[in-house]
């Protein structure tokens, strides 16, 4: 059995979000294996969505009734760790620490998840902060891209470990055994980037567990020519956000000209549902889910801005990442690598 | 008399790019003031171009043979520097240093031209390289971003000389007195970033010289939420290029979108007059010409794949520049601040 820890008050929605996402992701479930969900938060305000729920029988839930203080978008994760304990994100976050669930899933500041679940569940050795990572769609399919912000400043042996945790969740999130992984620079030549980026690549070009084809540019992103890319926090976190922005402005560039045209009905249909298709391809809310890679246990960020359908993906996410052996598998390769490594400075040093 | 020196030789293209690019810029020029373009490269080659073009007088153009020697597109700067003598790119970078030309233009391998930019013309006081400045598309119109690649790690002194420069740089390109300034950032909050991010921003908040809006996200760059975007050569590389990968990315799912629908011929050509017109505002072509900003002179870096049209906007970039006291004003705020930051570090000390 799979058990998941929602923490049903996080992100802008709260339970709206929360209890609905979890009543559409049941309504269209495969029952492939048996499912508990522990909800943290107000218990009055549950139950009582609860019962206007049609997919959630009482056999697989129990909620724990939670403080009414909620971590704000803005708290500062210092202060959530001195005064979270009682949320619902705190206590959700703590149910799994306590291996009585298998992993969390909350829609609530993202700062603040990071660092209780850095606190209360703990990284694996070798990691100091947990990698966020995502789903990005291009034009081949789907890849994944760690860190997006959880990690500004990156060593070479952050940058390894981010390309073996992206492999671990690209063979559990899109199914690939052996994902080829591109180390994000600003050109494609060796002497190109950082110094970090350079020992990346010297160490990722002759290892033997990873598919490794070298640097990629900003334009590799969308064309999809790794499946997993591999960056430090900052530019990962801008490069994403620029994605984002670019696509949004795209998109009104066209409406814009479509409004400026005048058109005949089924031109303006015809343009209107292409576009939407498009639109249904980049929604965020089918990519929404993002692991916090790095961790003793699997916990999931949901967009604080996320609907009932975006937190459904949050849990499906989750589901799939406990099925698999996902720690277990990350902790194997990063301890096989560390092996690699210092066979290598100990081959330098004779 | 505004005097430019181009590299007839440089890019993809060579003189199929430069010389009718030339012809192209002067069919459509202003005659608002006179100009003299020096011209190096291949003389026999250039000179049988020459007679092709329609709008470009003996009397304003002279031709300078250079060696066959062209720098390679993939040639490493510390190369180009020992052995680039002769070349069209240095010499056409040389006739400026010597104050024979006001500004030069060249398509050739962007690390060569920085380098031998900054060797051969020299960088001003208190600048170590060059900063890379592109004009970006947005909602509101155009904004100016740097750096773009040339310098990969940035102190906060680095960062503030960018947000000058890009001033400057904006007040001649996009008409703006007093142009907005954000710095690019991983969010919003005065706590977010590195320590280069928060000097940057305790200076240019206190600032009297600059409009400075604070941090700005990677969303705000194609919603115009700042006239200028400072970042590092790093991030803003990545940043730019995703940009590019986006929109073909976008462009592309939306032919393919509209490909697999069965249309009335009136909604397909609707919708193909649309995404041409949104083509055309982003067709880079119409943004080439980024300014090496730092330099003791004007040089202006064309695509390397930019065509006949793409290098007359580059020339025209280049004559902004020259007949504006682009350097001289740059010098000058930059020295101001200077003198601002020396003043704050003396009351700091008092």
């Amino acid at each position: 059995m799979i058990r998941i820890s929602l923490d049903a008050m996080g992100g802008d929605l709260g339970i709206e979000a929360s209890i609905d996402g979890l009543d559409y992701y049941l309504a269209r479930r495969n029952n492939d294996c048996d499912l508990f969900f522990n909800i943290f938060g107000n218990k009055e305000q549950i139950d009582k969505k609860l019962t206007r729920c049609k997919h959630i029988p009482q056999s697989i839930f129990e909620v724990f009734d939670t403080e009414d203080r909620k971590i704000a978008s803005d708290e500062k994760p210092s202060i959530s760790i001195r005064k979270g304990k009682g949320t619902s994100m705190f206590e959700a976050i703590a149910y799994v620490a306590a291996g009585k669930s298998d992993a969390v899933v909350s829609s609530g500041n993202t700062g603040a998840y990071m660092a209780l679940s850095k606190v209360i569940i703990g990284t694996l050795a070798e990691i100091d902060r947990p990698a966020l990572v995502s789903i990005i769609p291009n034009i081949k399919g789907k890849s994944i891209m760690l860190d997006l912000g959880a990690n500004t400043d990156c060593s070479s042996t952050k940058l390894i470990q981010f390309a073996l945790m992206g492999q671990a969740v690209a063979r559990v999130l899109l199914n690939i055994d052996n994902p080829s992984i591109g180390l994000l620079n600003i050109g494609t030549e060796r002497s190109k980037g950082t110094d970090a980026l350079e020992g990346a690549f010297n160490f990722l070009s002759t290892s033997s567990t990873v598919n490794f084809i070298g640097f990629i540019e900003g334009t590799d992103i969308t064309k999809g020519t790794s499946d997993v890319i591999v960056t430090d926090g900052f530019s990962g976190n801008i490069s994403l956000k620029t994605m984002e922005g670019t696509m949004l402005y795209l998109m009104r560039l066209l409406q814009l000209e479509l409004k400026s045209r005048v058109i005949g009905k089924i031109g303006g249909l015809f343009c209107k549902s292409a576009m939407k298709a498009v639109k249904n391809t980049l929604d965020p809310r089918m990519h929404n889910g993002a692991p916090l890679v790095g961790l003793k246990k699997i916990a999931i960020k949901s967009h604080g801005n996320s609907d009932y359908m975006g937190f459904s993906n949050a849990i499906a996410t989750a589901i799939s990442l406990a099925k698999s052996n996902f720690v277990s598998n990350i902790k194997e390769s990063i301890s096989i690598v560390e092996m690699e490594r210092s066979n290598e400075n100990h081959n330098k040093k004779c």
